[in-house]
């Protein structure tokens, strides 16, 4: 038995539960704040059997790896002009980081 | 010395810290959401040297183990009269899932 | 590599998010009541290389170390004047509740 803790950015959190429910795998979020992620973030808790782990990792990576969006240009209109830049510009989002804790007992009552 | 983290339904949160203080140990609460439990939940975690570990787990046990609750019959005013019950249901509420994690070092400041 | 979760309070929680980027360690943040400390508390949680484990207890003990403040009188105004106290009066304040977990496998998608 494994705790799975995995900090990820919000957008990616309601895909991230999902994949998981379609999968079986049961896991608490937690929200939190700050640090190893700059965007908002949610934490996961996941507990799984041992053999179960490789599996969560996968779907942890799928659905959170950190990876380049296009953004399109933001119309400078009531904003700044001189920051105004006119084609979509890459920007990373997404990314996961994620602990796996030894667990000694789990009980369900 | 061991962390315990459980997440348990929101209802029974109150009784639980009242009968862990009672017992006088000591927990941190975290909002929780989704997951092991489909009620809004809560999950605790209680540092206890190993020797304290069975007994917080009785605790645990004792106010929030999974249990069917008698609920009344729902008016069916300003609802819809065809889902009307007249009779008192049983729900499943409570449970608790339980995680024991080894502790290396433990300080206080 | 640990896992280290600090329980500290609220009014420690920026001074303490700052001395960790300072010195480039990463944390996240989790909202937390009750328990450890009676004020409001906050929840970090620091990924760290074992070889970092005691720098960053000691930026926790710098930071967020149970400590006596002197509190100026509060005036009775609109309060109970019997429960007035004319002079400064030293509180405790601060405290840390620090746990060390082992990691098995730590990983960054
Ligand atoms: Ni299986
Ligand atoms: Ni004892
Ligand atoms: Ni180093």
């Amino acid at each position: 038995m494994k705790l799975i803790i995995a900090v990820i950015q919000d957008k990616d959190s309601n895909r991230l539960s999902d994949a998981l429910v379609e999968n079986e795998f049961q896991a608490t979020k937690l929200s939190s704040t700050g640090g190893f992620l700059k965007a908002g973030n949610t934490t996961f808790m996941i507990g799984v059997e041992d053999t179960h782990v490789e599996r969560v990792l996968e779907i942890i990576k799928e659905n959170c790896k950190s990876r380049e969006q296009l953004v399109a240009p933001i119309s400078p209109m009531g904003g700044n002009a001189d920051s105004y830049v006119p084609y979509p510009v890459e920007v990373q989002v997404g990314g996961a980081t994620v602990f796996i804790l030894p667990v000694e007992e789990f009980e369900k009552f």
